[in-house]
């Protein structure tokens, strides 16, 4: 099947960054270097994107755009002890209230059927069919991000274009459909066996890859590209806030952690993170919650209470423009694979 | 560094595989098939060890031998909630005494120093300079198992010849250094790369590497060979009792668990995973206290009293002859990289 993915000129899929890392600068930066650009619909007004999208038109004649899929919500008694915990440690008013919001979806939806756009993607379940072919019929490709190869299963089966794939190793949320009912975390590796044994549709990968020799071994596992997110942290293009930038630079363990938001995501372990490690399965109710918290650490540039989401090779991230980034990931992956080739003749 | 890595046919390495599994058949076929086998040193007095060389020996002019690094005594009060629960559930007399040993340590390498073979690798620990020296002294490599950057840095200190860098993806037992300390679970793909920055020592990529596609992606990653297991699982020249084989052809989710012998290790999940999860961190105590268990669950054909060790990717396991498993690899790992140098040219 062809996708856009074959017409790329370098393999190269910026990931989408929500919460501030992602803008139209860094999205275009890396279109314009050969690559694919996204901007980030979560956590947004639909009025906030389109004001986004208009903008990064302006940068660059392609990009992607990736939406949440609305989950259930969920049972208050399923975080009351966890907001309890909140409310005493956090100073005065800086909790928020734990509330659940289909994330603007509809207006969304209806905002990329009026402005098409060249790949939605989707991640934290599996839209519709009818939603996937309503949005294929403008001229997009929809590609869905899946954990699991049940989950790709699914995907292929409502009429994706492409399969995000995404290992545990990946910075920030992880896609899973279900997060309550989270199965097995498979590394990165292992996953695009199982799936490509699933089916024939293109592959993306996603997690960990910081290298050139990351990115062609994901392609020799069968990816058409690799989607790379915490390696592009530190561009000037980034909307990474300062506090971050500094926890990134100076590196440390990651885990994967309910805390900031209800919902599993990989991030640098530090002072919030080591405190909440029984943040209970309820998003977006905590992403609210904790919005407050975070966003006054932020302010005071205080890296210990942020949530710092970073994928496992984070260590390996460079200040350099995205466009450098691009271009030596994959003058990397050809000596890589060209390398591999002359070693096996 | 010039390494018997680089003279292998086949960059296919069988991984050691105790409590059954690995037997000198499987070592044998997989060497004459251009790869190498390894011998599973742990568990066994060096008398066991020494008779399974000599039977190796005659099937096949090149092999390797598992090394278990041993560690800290645990302070019994660490395990006895666990073996107080583990006496109520099991059937009279079943439950083994939960000693320390050091698993025949300078026994073993004695023999190792007496009868010289071609790689002794360790895993659970770093061995001392002079271990490594005596060693490389009789002509053998030594190989190294790490899970973490810093692991990585340990071992080529004391003069690795080489590195097995395990991902979390791996099946059985975790090779990390410290098992009650044990840090982030690092995927595969990542790690290489973060290793990779480390050390240009000659790598072997362990952990969810089922097909040529697999196999091929470690490759381009920098890794000079694979390390496999759980594809040799249903071999015929495995030692994989009968209920082991029938939950691989029926498969499952996998998850680490301290379980069966107080140390991580990857199986499928079953009755006895699911209700031990509180297992502590007290090697080779618990393994010892489950042995009986598990031996009667072999013994009774039942596969929810027993250690299901396996990889990420066990669904992808078949049961072919190991020469064919290892030519099946070879070819698709070709024909893998093959494919990328033309979407790539």
């Amino acid at each position: 099947m062809p996708s856009l993915l074959h017409d790329l000129r370098v393999p190269v899929v910026q990931a989408p960054m929500g919460g501030g890392p992602g803008t139209p600068a860094l999205a275009a930066a890396v279109a314009n270097a050969g690559g694919l650009g996204f901007l980030a619909a979560g956590y947004r007004s639909a009025d906030e994107v389109a004001a986004e999208m208009a903008a990064a038109r302006g940068l660059t004649d392609r990009f992607g755009v990736n939406l949440f899929v609305p989950g259930p919500r969920a049972e208050p008694q399923r975080f009351g002890t966890y907001m309890e915990g909140l409310t005493e440690v956090a100073s005065e008013g800086e909790v928020g209230e734990p509330r659940w919001t289909d994330d603007d979806w509809e207006a969304k939806l209806e905002l990329l059927r009026r402005e098409p756009i060249a790949v939605a993607s989707f991640t934290f379940g599996c839209p519709q069919a009818e939603v996937v072919a309503a949005l294929k019929a403008t001229g997009a490709e929809v590609w869905l991000t899946v954990t699991t190869p049940e989950e790709a299963r699914q995907a292929a089966a409502v009429g994706a274009d492409a399969l995000i794939v995404q290992g545990h190793e990946a910075g920030a949320h992880q896609g899973t459909f279900d997060d309550a009912g989270a199965g097995e975390a498979f590394g990165l590796l292992a996953l695009l066996q199982l799936v490509r044994a699933e089916t024939d549709l293109p592959l993306v990968a996603s997690g960990g890859i910081a290298t050139g020799a990351g990115l062609a071994a994901v392609l020799v596992a069968g990816a058409s590209a690799a989607q790379i997110g915490t390696a592009f942290l530190l561009c000037p293009e980034a909307g990474t806030s300062e506090p971050y930038r500094r926890a990134i630079r100076e590196g440390g363990a990651t885990e994967i952690t309910r805390a900031f938001t209800g919902r599993r995501a990989r991030g640098i372990v530090n002072r919030f993170l080591r405190e909440h490690r029984d943040a209970p399965s309820a998003y977006p109710e905590i992403h609210y919650a904790t919005a407050p918290i975070r966003a006054a650490a932020r302010e005071r540039g205080d890296s210990e209470d942020l949530n710092l989401w970073a994928g496992q090779a984070h260590a390996l991230a460079r200040e350099e423009p995205a466009a450098d980034i691009v271009a030596r990931l994959n003058a990397d992956a050809r000596q890589a694979l060209e390398a591999a080739r002359r070693a096996d003749s």
